[in-house]
């Protein structure tokens, strides 16, 4: 149809992410060096030459203009560290005021929400459940089911990503499998910003 | 869990929408007078005491501020007057920069988009289908399927809506039924705007 309205469909491909999509990134175990608090074992599984792909996000972005909307879709993959299950870096927006929308697509999840203060909130995410992510909280999402988690996420496109905040200070808390449940337990490691 | 941080959880819950939600609209056949091309039909069928349910919309809004985002679920229901499909209203956002993304739930329908000069585009709309809706676009979903069609919707909750544009101009195309399946056909009664 002849048109000039450049609007744009994809499709929810399950576990293999949006179909189409512009943008796909792949985090490794080595793009998340430091992140899981087994840091030995993370060495470990590396030194042997295992790099495995923790999770992939199928994008399609707008250009960072006041009111426009991105669409990104995240497929973590089942595993753990230890007993620290999957998870991504998580990240605040550089855009104080951006919020964001998460809809669950496939598989089980928690959504690990922390504000600038250091407090902590955190969700499950499930096939159906949709998540408003208010400002100014930055936001981990963890796996822990036996299969792909996948969820789709709708935000402003000049949101921005700020991962250094969370690289540098890390979460309050850690998904960990106890008893073969998922718990939510305080990261020994962290140190409330003061 | 006590923190300050205010995120919000709801479930899509096919037909019945959204649960829990905070808004609800309920548009019934009395509401949508002089949008359908057969109004004698419109007022014949309404002055025999039936007004039945077009469509509703589920709403969890944020106050209208930069960087937030609004969620709705639409329930359009099964039905026509005389061949045209039922549909939404449609309406323009307020705000020029505001773009939209659906996602398909339940059922089959149609996306109409037309811009201010007049240009139409259209899209499908089902289950796991995403619609990315760019600025300066009117929009009306059409049902075209013989069960209750159901997206969501997220939006700039400052985005607005002018619906005013739309009840007045109407859109270029139409929906209906010829054979037994839906057709985009020219509205006899469009005026372009000038």
């Amino acid at each position: 149809m002849a048109s000039s309205i450049t609007y744009l469909t994809t499709t929810i491909d399950g576990a293999r992410g949006l179909k189409p999509y512009k943008r796909k990134l792949t985090r490794r175990l080595s793009d998340l060096r430091g992140y899981f608090l087994n840091k030995g074992l993370v060495e470990e599984i590396l030194s042997k030459g295992e790099n495995p792909i923790i999770y992939e996000v199928y994008e399609i972005p707008q250009e960072p203009t006041d009111g426009l909307l991105s669409i990104g879709c995240t497929v973590i993959y089942p595993g753990k560290v230890g007993d620290e299950y999957y998870f991504t870096k998580g990240h605040f927006h550089t855009k104080e005021s951006a919020s964001e929308v998460y809809i669950g697509v496939e598989g089980e999840g928690i959504i690990l929400m922390q504000n600038k203060e250091g407090e902590t909130a955190y969700s499950r995410i499930e096939p159906n459940v949709i998540v408003y992510i208010p400002p100014g909280v930055a936001h981990r999402t963890i796996n822990v089911g036996s299969g792909k988690l996948v969820f789709l996420a709708v935000y402003p496109s000049d949101a921005g990503h700020d991962y250094g905040s969370i690289e540098k200070l890390g979460f309050a808390k850690l998904v960990v499998e106890r008893d073969g449940k998922p718990e939510v337990v305080d990261n020994p490691n962290y140190v409330k910003a003061s």
